[in-house]
């Protein structure tokens, strides 16, 4: 977003929460307006940072409603395989290739140090092909050569099975600590898959210095404002569960909530309105 | 080139060939004209497609016109090893930080396969680091390991040397046919490094035909339209003496010449007037 945003992109967002259903007109409202948009970027799954999945009803109902009014659809499917059985056809499964360009990467399950993945661009394959072309002419061959081999050797089932349990217990560890020490006002959804939390609530004021202050205590947590293209009108954060040990997250999410409370409480968050 | 005018960006260029001499006054009369050029472009050695290299005395001058009109100058290294003990120090050396930007890149030398270099970006360090990060977080971490390794087996200097002595026999043997083949008015000149040999002479016109007719009999040459932001006044051909083996790059160049020689009778190219 801020490097679109720094060549001149204008953004237009349409709210996704964990458990909230899709609402059509918002959708169509959002594509009518002018100036027409050019392109719907969606991350169908587990979308970053609000871990929000996208029924498979709803799915084709989006890319009836974005062809119809013309605008394609960007599918990012990068947390997809994180999601396990549960997981929804793609968007790019409902469609004939006229309106969605789906991509994806081995970052966030094979290994982010690879800086690989692919595209089924519909439509626009030729175009897509000339612009990869035109700016690195291809990807690295050794990464390339190491996915390769990974998926040859029939690991990567497993290997996905392994983090889809890994994540779910840092999740559950995370979000038992979340729903007792949370403040009143403060609540968080469980993604049901992969590694990112979204804690919500209180005022937007607070959030620069619950970050600050957590990362003073030594927890990175990432104030949401930078994931919207206006300022958000309530507090929300992001918390990584992915890399540390249980007890270093069970400490992490402990000093958050502590850190928190104390901020909200001088903010007033506690008596400000909760939006849903 | 192409990508950087597919976002709207406006070129303005100077003319560089082997041996020929840069015109101060026309280099600060480029840099004066309006709307002021944000950025100078330079290929300091072995310039693709010329095979021009800077003399270090006009790279120092340079490097101060650019300081005094405020234009930064991105230097491309890009070939600079390819040209052996002859090779001047780059733009870079004669800066403080506050006027160059190095870029280069191993793809040229060790392997393209590997889709890595490296940039000294002088006072843009921080900018560049945050731009980096914006586009691709970092590069593929196993080209970098394989690079590295490479580096530090001490063998690159064998190995740039093997190339120089590789692409030396190759330039030879092309210009050898080419001094006896070419027609009458076109003309080539020794870059002295590297693989690449700029061709050129006769009307523009007949350029594609003869890049058409080439490709048609196994022969795939540059027509250099696509090197210049306006149409070149000449037709010109960039001739890559890389990968051939010395038998094909034999008959490949004797091809080249024939269909130059018909084309150029075709459209009057031999009565054309030479341009320096």
């Amino acid at each position: 977003m801020e490097l679109l945003r720094s060549i001149g992109v204008k953004f237009r967002t349409v709210n996704t929460a964990v458990g909230q259903e899709p609402d059509p007109k918002r959708w169509e409202k959002a594509l009518k307006a002018k100036p027409k948009p050019k392109l719907l970027i969606v991350t169908s799954t587990l979308s970053n940072p609000s871990g929000a999945t996208l029924k498979e009803e709803w799915r084709l109902m989006l890319v009836e409603i974005c062809r119809k009014a013309g605008v394609p659809i960007l599918e990012d499917d990068i947390y997809g395989d994180l999601l396990g059985r549960a997981r929804p056809k793609p968007m790019r499964a409902f469609d004939d290739g006229s309106t969605v360009l789906y991509v994806t990467s081995f970052s966030k399950t094979v290994a982010p140090g690879l800086r690989i993945g692919f595209a089924l661009p519909g439509k626009w394959m030729d175009q897509a092909a000339d612009w990869q072309c035109r700016q690195t002419i291809h990807g690295g061959v050794p990464p390339e050569y190491v996915a390769a081999a990974f998926l040859r050797s029939g690991r990567m089932e497993s290997h996905l099975e392994m983090l889809q349990s890994v994540y779910a217990k840092r999740r559950e560890l995370a979000l038992g600590i979340l729903s007792r020490e949370l403040p009143e006002g403060v609540r968080v959804e469980d993604p049901k898959g992969g590694y990112m939390l979204w804690v919500r609530g209180g005022r937007a004021q607070g959030m620069d210095q619950v970050a600050k202050q957590c990362l003073e205590q030594g927890v990175a947590v990432v104030g949401g404002g930078i994931f919207f293209a206006e300022p958000p009108k309530e507090a929300c954060f992001r918390l990584n569960c992915a890399r540390a040990t249980p007890e270093d997250l069970a400490r992490g999410v402990g000093i958050f909530c502590r850190v928190l409370k104390v901020v909200l409480a001088r903010t007033g968050g506690r008596k400000n309105r909760t939006l849903a």
